[in-house]
């Protein structure tokens, strides 16, 4: 979301929520309030209070479609939503912190096991990815010279494996593309460690 | 994808995948040559390939758009897919197939804990999907009196917490709105129970 608001040059007013700190600042009511489910992102325009990444990009997309993110044909922009939902909806939800903590907390994995379950859905996915990439005849970015909705999936998940220290070597489409991207002033400054509550 | 087929009235030939016999058919290299990932669903239209349940709705829905599955305008539409996500990206892919596969084979957790993490996520999901509803104003369905793509991705989550035996009565609109779809044509002739592969 935060890359969508940096290409498309609109301004808006971030609000830190510390995942961590006093047990997670998503679960408390204040922000319960506005997302009753505890994960964020969330998008407020007015009375308008917008959850999940995907559906804000999309309404992004809609309000302000210039520069697009998606393409202009249906054949096009189906490709790009499938290569989103591949990141979104197959990789992204097994590696988020809340699944992470039910596993070492409820089941009690050790780190290792933690990590090797990390490693595993994130080889999946970038394996499925890189594949796909390949045979939709990729651009300067996964699809086209331009960057697109899956670029902006994309882009988190590598900042997770390179934090997780997953090998990204077998995917060389994935790694120019993240090379691409981040020579691009609008996704270095949605980055993480360029908010102000980067810690 | 099945109930927005019928929804729309398109004929297709459907193509049985069985998961479990022989391994999983999916990871037959006839059907990874549609989908390297294989996962279902696969959607295939002369040369066009497309995988992910959600972007193959939103292809239909913008090549064959009556009657729709999103509203017209950008606030709404957005609302519907905020839902949609819910179930697509924060529910359903913790306890596919493959996943429970992990848990039980690579991390060797017994039936009963599986069916913990099972109850667990969609607790957590239909929980924030049901406060969405009362938050949002519910009609007959998800949201407005006709069916949209958040009702098509939350029945097919319903067939599952029914599988597993997930109480359902904490969430009153979700069962209103499962009985509301049960009752219409689209959505029982793309039951599970319906489909001539059906074990």
């Amino acid at each position: 979301m935060r890359i969508a608001l940096a290409y498309k040059q609109l301004e808006y007013v971030p609000e830190a929520i510390h995942l961590l700190k006093g047990g997670g600042e998503q679960h408390q009511d204040s922000y319960k309030k506005l997302n009753p489910q505890s994960l964020l992102p969330a998008y407020v325009e007015d009375d308008l209070v917008l959850t999940q990444s995907l559906a804000i990009i999309e309404y992004l997309e809609e309000t302000h479609p210039e520069p697009p993110l998606l393409p202009n044909t249906p054949t096009e922009r189906a490709k790009i939503r499938s290569l989103a939902n591949l990141i979104a909806c197959d990789t992204h939800p097994l590696n988020n912190l809340r699944v992470l903590q039910y596993l070492t907390g409820t089941l009690g994995l050790d780190e290792d096991k933690k990590h090797q379950w990390i490693t595993h859905w994130m080889a999946q996915g970038f394996e499925a990815y890189e594949a796909q990439l390949v045979k939709l005849e990729t651009g300067l970015y996964s699809l086209g010279n331009t960057p697109t909705l899956a670029d902006l999936c994309l882009i988190p998940q590598i900042y997770n494996a390179l934090r997780f220290d997953v090998d990204l070597t077998p995917y060389p489409n994935i790694v120019r593309i993240y090379n691409q991207c981040m020579a691009q002033p609008y996704f270095l400054s949605a980055a993480p460690e360029s908010q102000a509550d980067a810690y």
